[in-house]
């Protein structure tokens, strides 16, 4: 065991911590959210630094890190805005190796450098109105007719598909074929004819639409294939964990937020005669955020560590979902009691810590789904 | 002890439920708070059904109902709109009730029943900067220059300050007497010269805003004084129990309101080939919503009908605040669990319940001050 | 509503409390626990007092107390001593209640005085090895031959089997029965031949001895038969709404116990230079107890108050159970917290109310099972 | 980052895992608890093994093993026997550590190899009645007299004080210093004169007694002064760090070992047609377990790493003692919902595991005391 943060991960964060300081202020976050606009020049400016090449190799202009160093990156980017979280996640994160993993050279060759460069985006199409977490009502459908696939169906929850490039979508290609085997991805241009994209109003991060797609008809060459017919399932499955380890980092990240933001408050605050974080209310709270951020990265590192090494970690991947989610969540209702009436202002920037850190309970497959999954794993391996 | 519930307040809860499914649909309170503007005739047509009439008597346009009956009113009130909450129980609860009790035969006849008219409405001036809970230091002060009291200061979270005719305000009228002993109230007209009011962004219910109030020379003249110079201290603490067994029944509303949208998406939704309200994960945080709805909603009561026979019941009151508002955030969170993706989608309405119970454990003194109240009454009385 | 204590109800609380704190002082229920020996005299006195008839009429010796009374009684029982109540409520409610509704009058004649006069004790044998919740395995069989029935099969969690005088036991005589229609009770003597009875050693209440009875061609008169054959169901679910509701009030009492031994505590004990119930930390744990305590309470209540109207009251008898069990365990848990190494000390009492509350989420069905039973009567009826 | 878990930390925790199966099986644990009587052989056997030496050099007998490995002996010792780990921890951590780092070099020679052997043991005598987390408050005193000093006072909870060789213990040397100044540390001969103990009763571990000693006129040597006269705040607060790591690790060994025998019992218990670990009911609470133990244990070796390295943790070490005992007591309380009505059976061993988590979050200063050190370190570096 070796708990010593590298200088190189030490410095990643200060460089995203300086960054989004500078170039994400609470106010500017807020009015992007406000204005429900995207701000690509947030995006592009974050891919200069490298963010949107993380996950694949230098040949295709990425960087190979670690996946401690994506963690450290995912913690900064929610820290500073849900919204562009929304859309670097799905591109950098899970499109991008799902690309590099099961796409030809000659996908990898086109699309991940514009990734890396920030000027290509992509939204997952997974989840239908029939189907959440459960994959075997996965019902649009992709007909092979030619060199093309046609498809049909409807989408549901993919964020960030209207301003996107590409929809990622899973899509059943063999009805016949047992429930999970017969579904294949395929790359989705998002202007293609017969894409018809509706938006949702949500909770938090509304820079980044969630939106629902319609598919009537849509042509798409049979190049646009990621991996082999049926190879969905497998695509998702080898991508899961990582997903589930990042959430668990948004987790910690707006914990650490909102726990940098108490306390900065409850030190400066006085009320009764001293500053409040002389209050054992206040200060229990602080303590128990601190105690919460602190075992979520922990656990979500120790995921992020396994993943590296190719070790099994269903479980810990998990583990890290659903404690760092609940964490996040848990500091961000502290910090709204330490805040006060002022939690409750837009100004102060809380109330979003507490309103974007409910979504991972819930994205990703519910806390509930998770907790199914290690109860499975426990019943498997122990601990 | 009977819990029979009495034919009256059935048939209140069904007339307002009626009401407000007709007059405060979730998508026209939504687009009232997305535009923040007030909702004028909503407040007016819910004064024609007598709900700003109920905390004084027939003399004066009221109906004296009880405090059940108040209970019931609130929670059907903060289940259909918190910004309808938010400008309703400040006048017709809080100011009008100080104004029943205090104020000369002239306010009485004058202001009571333009309140419960829907015609006036005014705004709690209490909180300052640097005076939240510790009302020692409260600063704004009200000087007597011949026939008028002239004011300076500055008041916070004055929600609904803005579209308000008063501001119900504390001031310190005797600035060398014992902290809370110089206080007094007086009603500041809106249009005061020397009144100037800027308004906050806030999480939840923006249609009524909550308003920072900037005291200038603002000139009133002395018949606007509720009750004697050094009223005020008296003034609060004669309705602070009536107000947390309020905030106590906003919290058990919101939490049946969870409940019920929750309960039928359960029975509908289904995944896994059954109902989710058949897999244990929700079946049980439906349970655990209802046992926090029905304890929140009996420990509100009991203290309702302890403040209606006169009985002491700051303990009660405090009880009722701090269980009721945490057990419809509690509500709120399951809700979310339980709807999913849909939950953070703002057309299904179950963010906006847990947006607004948030508020509850916060505004009123926060629920840590309010446990030091309850600590204090179970030393001197017990339980 | 009315929530006024009656005076009948505040003097049986009194009369309780007081004849518990003079007859069962803690150092000596701690020393028959330790002892593991039955407090025979204890039970006596209490049923000299009433208490062993409160659930019948007075023509067979008992006062038809309500349910609100019987709740009364439990809370000052489980506060007094886990292991009187282990003995006490099989007996005087469960089985004692049977026979007043399903057992036939030479039943009612013979046993109820005597169970009211303290001098018959009853055990519960429901569970079995392999049936907790789930009824259908129960296979405890009792075979007609001649007059009597011949009775094979193990029951297990038989509190208070090896002294009292009838086991009241659910066995199956319908073989070829669906499930749970093949169930009838018979009254087996404890002394019969062929019964063996192995006593458990366990957590709290060692006085009254949980056992396992092994039951080898046990022979029984047909006159033993409580109620028709088959009525084992109709006798278990006519029955078990109450005893969750005295579960709840279980829970009630220990938590009240707990609070008034922590409060006395923390008024008293000094560190850091003041009484430690102006320490926020402990001063907030006792509010969450004083909450705790009174909202199971009126859960509780409420539930009894339905029973006693004849009103549907599953899923209010379940609520009370689950909700008065776990606040009991919150409350004894902070008690702990609260006396500090002193808590860890068996002569102070508060372990005894820690371990004694853990039972009762347990028993009567988990709060699991509980759970599942408030969901469906929510999916039924709502709240 | 490196979260690998080397040879000799694996092989240690197998070698001692295969030891307490064989020699501290859970029927004998609950035989020498019940009977009150201190299991000398299972102590010397464990000091055959190392355990006792473990915390010095093996200049003295010891082996000087890191943090981490005295985490994993702790995590196993607490989940053999309560009773073992408290003789064990006072007298081969605390002690030993006081005397290696402060004692002199006579001392070392003559007490750390006795340690070592399993020969000598030593209890911590610092609570008194009046004392407990407030060391200002501590009256024990030694007066010099000659070559001797002369010790008047009373401490309580010196656990394992009436069968250990020497009461380690703090004492007020000079009454005249400021409150924490004066005190200084003394090896006080059990068997000296004017020494007197007695016995408390306790919840758990009962085979090691807790007692309270009596301290009349008590003459020792001024050769057992242990550092310089006034070092005894020194020496607590050099120690404390490493009790706080140990007291986590005590959670998380009983954690673990509730969450192994009910994963155990979970997959084997079918009700309803299926083993119970497939209801989600219990197979999420086996989930929350394993995340705690995770949780617990990542923060105890990262603080036990830091202490390791000389780096400042004392928020990371109180943080570990306040999760670790919190995760050790809610899996031990999980563990009891999942065996059901076995859980309150002796024989099961689960109920052993909840009684003695519970002790973790009181003793080394209750966690409330150590929220206050955690938020004060918080306002001090920030986390």
């Amino acid at each position: 065991m070796d708990f010593t943060i590298s200088t190189e991960h030490q410095q990643l964060r200060e460089t995203l911590r300086a960054f989004f300081e500078a170039e994400a202020p609470v106010e500017e976050v807020a009015r992007y959210d406000r204005e429900e606009e995207f701000n690509t020049e947030l995006y592009r400016k974050a891919a200069g630094l490298g963010l949107c090449g993380m996950a694949f190799g230098e040949e295709y202009g990425g960087s190979a890190a670690d996946q401690i160093s994506l963690c450290i990156a995912v913690e900064e980017v929610a820290r500073a805005s849900a919204a562009l979280a929304y859309a670097w996640l799905p591109t950098a994160t899970f499109c991008a190796k799902g690309i590099a993993r099961f796409g030809t050279e000659e996908q990898r060759k086109e699309l991940l450098p514009q990734i890396a460069a920030g000027t290509m985006r992509m939204a997952m199409g997974l989840s239908e109105p029939e189907a959440g977490s459960d994959l075997t009502h996965l019902s649009t459908r992709a007909t092979r007719d030619g060199d093309d696939f046609v498809v049909n169906g409807q989408k549901v929850f993919t964020t960030g598909a209207d301003t996107a490039d590409y929809l990622f979508a899973f899509v059943r290609t063999e009805p016949g074929a047992s429930a999970s085997k017969g579904l294949s991805v395929l790359l989705i241009p998002r202007e293609a004819p017969g894409v018809s994209i509706g938006t949702l109003r949500k909770l938090a991060g509304q820079s980044t639409h969630t939106c629902e797609v319609f598919l009537s008809d849509v042509r798409v060459p049979k190049e646009n294939l990621v991996g082999e017919l049926g190879d969905g399932v497998a695509i998702i499955f080898g991508l899961l964990d990582a997903e589930r380890i990042y959430v668990g980092a948004e987790g910690t990240g707006l914990g650490q937020g909102a726990l940098d933001m108490a306390l900065k408050y409850a030190k400066e605050r006085v009320q009764f005669g001293k500053p409040i974080i002389e209050h054992q209310a206040v200060g229990h709270m602080l303590a128990d955020m601190a105690m919460d951020v602190q075992t979520a990265r922990l656990l979500t590192w120790q995921a992020a560590w396994r993943l590296d090494r190719g070790l099994d970690c269903t479980m810990e991947a998990s583990m890290a979902k659903v404690h760092g989610s609940e964490a996040g969540t848990r500091c961000a209702n502290r910090g709204m009691q330490i805040l006060g009436g002022y939690s409750y202002m837009i100004e102060y920037g809380m109330e979003r810590y507490w309103r974007e850190t409910k979504l991972y309970e819930i994205a990703g497959g519910t806390n509930q789904i998770m907790r199914n999954t290690i109860a499975k794993q426990l019943g498997r391996r122990g601990l």
